[in-house]
């Protein structure tokens, strides 16, 4: 894919104070949210030249390519800006079907039930139970 | 539902320094991504409360009860919270099929593709083709 570093389509995302936006992840075949992270400009820019997720990482103040300790990639299929152009929604295939530092597919385990957060167990995505909805 | 104003579940979250989180809003059936939103602790309570998405919004600075002027009311079906607690995932029906203030089913209708933002037109959404990846 070509780029172009001053492209337009750089300007035209509404980047924070911090120059930052925050990114859903989801995976592309079941519709199940993933995760939710930031990118800048550069992250943004490495996400769409090497065709996999690159994030910004808030805690260690550096790009983060999802999977570099890990092995989970996330493979970037489509990326969509949404109508006010501060956040971004990556559909992808999530290599090792973990997206979740804990070992789970996806980061949204704790569902809210009588007061509480409770843990929920997933299977392996589907399209068919999206795992969330159970 | 029962609710306790002063319930742990609300300290168990994340508020950043404005005392918000991203939360997204994904339609449970078909799993689509509609919206990013944000959430104080007033608008998580009401939420759960009343059993439909109310968000903060950071232009007026006011809680909004999603659907108070179009009638496009996002009914919840159930609430995550991610590993690092610091964002939230509704998953919702949405009254009326239309999330987006634009008129459209869901607000991330800008697609990239070579190096720009192509509009996307987005039938309805079903549960065989995720609209947001064709």
């Amino acid at each position: 894919m070509s780029v172009n570093v001053d492209a337009d389509y750089l300007d035209q995302v509404q980047w924070d104070a911090r120059g930052l936006v925050p990114v859903i992840a989801q995976e592309i075949d079941t519709g199940l949210v993933l995760m939710m992270a930031w990118m800048n400009r550069e992250a943004l820019l490495q996400t769409i030249v090497k065709g996999q997720a690159v994030y910004w990482s808030r805690s260690r103040q550096q790009l983060w390519h999802k999977g570099e300790t890990s092995g989970h990639w996330q493979q970037v299929e489509a990326i969509f800006l949404d109508c006010d152009g501060d956040t971004l929604l990556l559909q992808v295939r999530q290599i090792g079907g973990i997206a979740c530092h804990t070992g789970r597919p996806a980061c949204f385990f704790r569902k809210f039930k009588e007061d509480r957060w409770l843990d929920i167990v997933t299977g392996s995505p589907n399209i068919a139970s999206l795992p969330f909805s159970k």
